[in-house]
């Protein structure tokens, strides 16, 4: 599929974020984007674009957050909305109707997994850094390493196991590249708990393995485009929060 | 619109949760259905019912959790997935293209909301009671209700002043159904705190007011279809988290 369309991503420029979702997409699709606040503040770019786009959004509701994608007049947020957005668009979708909704079912449930990853690290408020919430961190990390990490990634195991084994909707999907996102990231923030969860996930790990093989995305993830994990995102390395399950 | 689908809805039977978003849109819809769990047992329905859906789905990808809907073969999870597909077979969105992409925006945005207000009262795990993790709610309610309400309510008032004022889309559709929810779950959890929002935001407190008003929606609020509100759902009135922003 070609598509000419310009699209203009709007992220914060200095993590994976949510924001990695929406690249993933637009790289696997081969779209001609940019990602705004990553260029340079005196070519349009930086935060101050993000804020700006913020405050002004034209016609349409106003965004809450970012990720948001501006494609012509159309401004959009909300990560699962600009990718159930992008799929027909970018030939992210098997083509029957059903595969749509099943599509945004399974990346809503990823969605719950980040945030409740997330909030592993901010239980008591975003607005507190995480050494002012530490003590709750740690016991919330005790449950969340315990039982929803399992409950989480068990699920998506189970349902690689009724598809065709190697794809969530039995054929390649945006849903596979946030899988794969989610995956890693777990990897990189629960080194620990995610080498015991191993040997009973093979499909999840096999997929995240086969996303990073696909030629746009490897060269992606080699590409300086490709923000490295950190301690600002998502998914953060706190030793102390990650024990085996 | 008329629609002679049968939808099955599978939810818990005694709390509204996420289930609700998608009841008051069947119920707005007209639409003919089934709230299965809410059936005696012996007429199959009961929690043995949604338990035996979550893990016999049939074909497509198994559901993470409750509500789901049931539409001939087409077995859907996770709320705002379910409302999209249903929106435009019950009439609950304006025409145009973008309004469906808009509506999942700020339907997603409405499950933040949700998300953090359940949290509230768990923040550190699902699997522990309430007064397990109290000393972390108090602290965490503090942040809530003098950042996160002021921020997803003046969120919602500022959609309403930049559309209709009446309408979040310019037009009904279901995304006003569930801020109606939402705002009426917020002020049987926080009296006291949405007493200190009411003046600044008056269009959503009007919105939610007009939509009880609507014939089908009114009607469903006065009869036993509607479970009140109580403890065990998202919306939790605990006196210790509610404080005057």
């Amino acid at each position: 599929m070609t598509d000419s369309t310009r699209y203009e991503l709007f992220y914060w420029p200095t993590i994976q974020g949510r924001g990695e979702l929406v690249r993933l997409a637009l790289e696997e699709g081969g779209a001609s984007y940019v990602d705004v606040a990553r260029l340079p503040e005196a070519d349009g770019g930086g935060e101050a674009a993000l804020l700006e786009l913020l405050r002004d959004h034209g016609a349409g509701p106003a965004p809450f957050a970012a990720p948001i994608l501006r494609v012509g007049s159309l401004v959009l947020a909300q990560t699962a909305a600009i990718l159930d957005f992008l799929a027909p668009r970018l030939g992210l979708l098997p083509a029957d109707e059903a595969a749509r909704h099943h599509a945004l079912q399974l990346q809503l449930t990823i969605a719950d997994a980040l945030t409740e990853v997330h909030d592993v690290h901010h239980p008591i408020a975003l607005s507190l850094y995480y050494e002012d919430q530490r003590e709750e961190a740690r016991r919330r990390a005790r449950h969340l390493v315990a039982e929803r990490l399992p409950r989480f990634v068990g699920h998506f195991e189970r349902v690689l196991a009724g598809s065709d084994g190697h794809h969530l909707l039995g054929a390649p999907s945006y849903v596979d590249l946030s899988l794969f996102q989610l995956i890693r990231g777990l990897e990189y923030a629960f080194p620990r708990a995610m080498a015991g969860l191993a040997a009973d996930h093979p499909r999840c790990l096999a997929l995240a393995d086969r996303v990073a093989a696909r030629p746009r995305i490897a060269a992606y993830l080699a590409s300086p485009r490709r923000i490295p994990f950190n301690q600002d995102g998502i998914f953060r390395h706190y030793p102390e929060l990650d024990a085996a399950p």
